[in-house]
Order: C-alpha cells, then structure tokens, then sequence
C-alpha cells in the first residue's frame, strides 16, 4: 500500500502528513507548457522564434486555470520564460485564477530550446529532405544540436530585444537537449527553488524542451529514456517536493497531471507524431 | 530660451544634450493611471476595492502603447500596484509594444488610496448625503482622512489574497493623500529609482493618488495644491530626470503628456467633475 492509499482511508494518516508536510518543508510545483502556439499549429520548428499562442492556445492556458482552482492547486508565484508564448499563457493563468497580481519573473533560462538553422522549417519537409534517421537525432538525441541558425534564416531569433540584454556569449546558436539542462539547472537552483523553500507554490509556464530538462533533474531520468517523454501543452503537473527539492514519492510524469489521463495520453501522443 | 528650444534649432546642441544625458545619468520616466475601470464609469468611490477595467479601459491601454511606441519612448522595465486594473493596463500596454516579456514588479505601495467606508458608494450619491463641503475635504484634503472602513461595508477589500501577505499593520482602514505618499515614497526610492540609475526606461502603471503622491514628489508641489492635479486615465506622462531623480526641467505636469493637449484637459475635467 503506498503512503497516498493509506492517506486516501484514513483520516489520522492524512492529517499525520499535513504535520510532516509542515515538518519537512515540502513544497508544491506546478510545471506548464505554454497553450498551443501558431507554430505548434502550423508544425515547424520554433526554438527561440517568438510566435504567439493561437485562440485555441489562449483557451487552453483558461483551462488549465480551471484544472488548478478545481484541484485548490493556487500559485502564489510564477515563473516563465521570456518567450510571449510562455508569457501570455502566464497571464491567461493568473487573469483565470484572478491572480493577475501575483510575483513573476521572467528569464531566458526558461526559454525553449533553440533550434538552429531548423529553426522556421516544416517539421514534415524536414523529415522528408533530411531523412528518418536524421530528423530523429535532432529531435531525440539528448546530444545532438542541430545545425547553428544563420544570419540567412528568415526566422533567425537571435536578434529580438529579449535577450539584447544578455552577454552574447549566453546567447545560444544551436542547442542540444543537454545544453538546455545546463543552461535551465541555475535558474532552477537560484530562483525557483529559494521560492519553494519560502514555501510558495510555484508556477513554472515554459516550454516542451525547458520543462523536459527540468523533470529529467527532478525525476533523474537517464539521457536516453529523457528525450522519450512528451509534455502536451496546457496541461498542469503538479509536483509534491521534499525539503531536498526532490519528489516526495517517485511516480511517472504521466500519474502527475491534473488532467483527464486519456486526454494527456492522447495530446502526448500527438506531440510523438507531430514529425510523422 | 528654453534648453528644449535651442536643442530642437542647433543640431550641435542636440548632440551635446545627448552627450550631457550619458555624463549626468538622464533617466526616462513613463507614469500611467490604469484605463478606464468598471466603477470610474459607474462613478462609485473604489480604493483598495478591485475591479476590472471596462472595454474602453482596455482599448485606453492598447492606445497608450500606440502613443509610446509612436514616440519612441520604449519601457524596459515596469512597475505596478497589486490592482487588477493597474496590472491589467500594464499588460496590455507591454502587448500593444511587444515586450510582454519585459521585468515587472508588482507592490502594494502603488496601490490607489484606501477610500476607508466611502468604499463602494456613489460618488453623486455621497455628495447628496454628506454635502458639498465634506465630499470637498475627503476628495481633496491633503490631510483629511474618509471615515475608517467598517467589516460591514459589502466593498470591504481589507481580506483580499493580494495583501495577506503583508503583516496587518500595513494594510490601511483609510487613507488621506499625505498617507498615500507617505507610503508610496519609500518604493519610488528603493524599488524604482534603482532601475532608473541603472539606465532604464521605467514605466510605472498605477493610480489617480498614487501618481499624484509621485507627481508631487517629483514637482515639489505644495500640500495645497497637489489635490488639484487631476490624472486622466490611460494617457502617458513622460519625465526625463537628471542623476539627482529630480525633473531636468521644470515644466507643469499638463505639458508632460504624450497625448494630445485638448483631449488631455478634457479628460482631466471629467476626471474633475466626477462627483458633481
């Protein structure tokens, strides 16, 4: 019998965890990929290219603001990434929550994967220029970057305002699952979980490859099995830490939707398909 | 003639401006009064209550993002109160930029005076039952507080999530305007000032009084006269400040907008006339 089915039928257990929640710090944190995005729609790869959610997207993040106050799920601060997709699902949060007020904070380090010279092209097109095999290493090699974007790319990102702050150095030209783990890991560690330990629940609204690198620290998923699991969009996680930032139970990603499982399972599979 | 004059006919001059302004730290201020909110156009006493904004408050927003970008004066960082309306304004004006990813603080300190029990009533209504005279001294007694709000007072926003973080001597049960800059002063140094001295353009969205509260800081205006200043919603105000934080010329806050000069005193009369 596991700790939640005992607590499920009996009423001394559960209020017994409340008391060790409260003893051993733990935390509540909400992951949540932006809602769909006009690229997600159209299939091409978007990385750091600064499209917008579509109005399906937009109704998307107000579901997932429904999941969370259903659930009693209520974030007391927000973190996103500095990509409009992220940021306008965020706001759609907040505004369903009636918690536009909330602290948030924004940072490139949650940003999307950059995709390269892929960056703006058909995700299809690409598979039938570049062949199987080859689509699949950039997609799923945890190591694999794809080509550097180049000056020629009509959707060349590297040049917005967002990130015309940073060190150029810190702006990527191309990135590998694994580059984004080590670019994402001292956003996580410096401003997350300092949140988490003043016991807010946390909102994290970021993005597929972002929030795979965080789940893949939280879960200590292996570089192979990582780039397996797919993260639909506007669908809520929510994790239960411990006091040493990791999960208090070790469950699939997949147990820890608020969604309907059958509709999580059937947007995951989707996301699989979307270079089929 | 004025410095603005001879830069505008000396090209030589204008350079040399822009030189002054790297050397003595010139700094731009952008200052917002939310737009139109629900009980603006049903004219009742709002405060600390937290209302939304109308359609033609948002379309208010999105015109002031027209304006700014129309001027060139483009936000690298804002500033809001914890109000939805405020909140809300910014948002719109960051989306209207495209800068939805801009750094934004959000702090009671901004909040619009605390109306106590004149919360929710009608201003008309209010002036019928107390008279001129007393609707007269809580409107625009620099000193004089409204009546104290009463846990029975159906508008009653004393409870609300956005402030129960702060321990409760800092919420108010009223406020005057002396109060209003009293507390509003210590955020326009330690928060905003520092982003200004770091180079940025700052926007701040927030209220009627706590602009005024800001306005009279920066303008040095008497307690007499500040009451007077009537702040139109949803109409920029831009400030350029010397390394001092102080206005670099002194000008009547009337030529500050970036709107147009006969829809600007319009506005600030209706603004005026709101309990006649």
């Amino acid at each position: 019998m596991t700790q939640l089915q005992q607590g499920a039928s009996n009423g001394p257990v559960l209020r017994a965890r409340e008391a060790n929640r409260h003893h051993h710090g733990m935390a509540t944190l909400i992951l949540l990929r932006h809602g769909q995005s006009e690229w997600n729609l159209s299939n091409q790869f978007t990385g750091w290219y600064d499209c917008d959610l579509t109005p399906h997207g937009c109704d998307e993040a107000a579901a997932a603001a429904g999941l969370l106050a259903a659930a009693g799920v209520l974030p007391d601060i927000c973190h996103t990434s500095l990509q409009k997709r992220a940021v306008r699902t965020a706001n759609l949060v907040l505004d369903g929550l009636d918690r536009l007020w909330l602290p948030v904070r924004r940072d490139w380090r949650l940003n999307e994967r950059h995709y390269g010279n892929l960056t703006g092209l058909d995700k299809a097109e690409t598979k039938r220029k570049y062949g199987d095999e080859q689509l699949l290493a950039w997609r799923r090699g945890y190591d694999t970057p794809p080509p550097p974007i180049e000056d020629s790319n009509p959707f060349n990102p590297n040049g917005l305002a967002q990130w015309a702050h940073l060190p150029p150095e810190l702006v990527p030209s191309m990135e590998c699952l694994k580059d984004v783990v080590a670019r994402m890991l001292p956003y996580w560690f410096d401003a997350i979980v300092p949140d988490l330990q003043a016991g807010n629940v946390v909102l994290v609204v970021a993005h597929g490859n972002s929030l795979r690198a965080l789940v893949k620290h939280l879960d200590d998923i292996a570089d192979e099995d990582i780039t397996d699991l797919d993260i639909p969009t506007g669908q809520p996680i929510v994790y239960e830490l411990g006091a040493n930032m990791r999960p208090l139970e070790a469950r699939p990603v997949a147990e820890r939707y608020l969604g309907d499982p059958e509709v999580i399972r059937a947007a995951a599979e989707a996301v699989k398909r979307q270079a089929g």
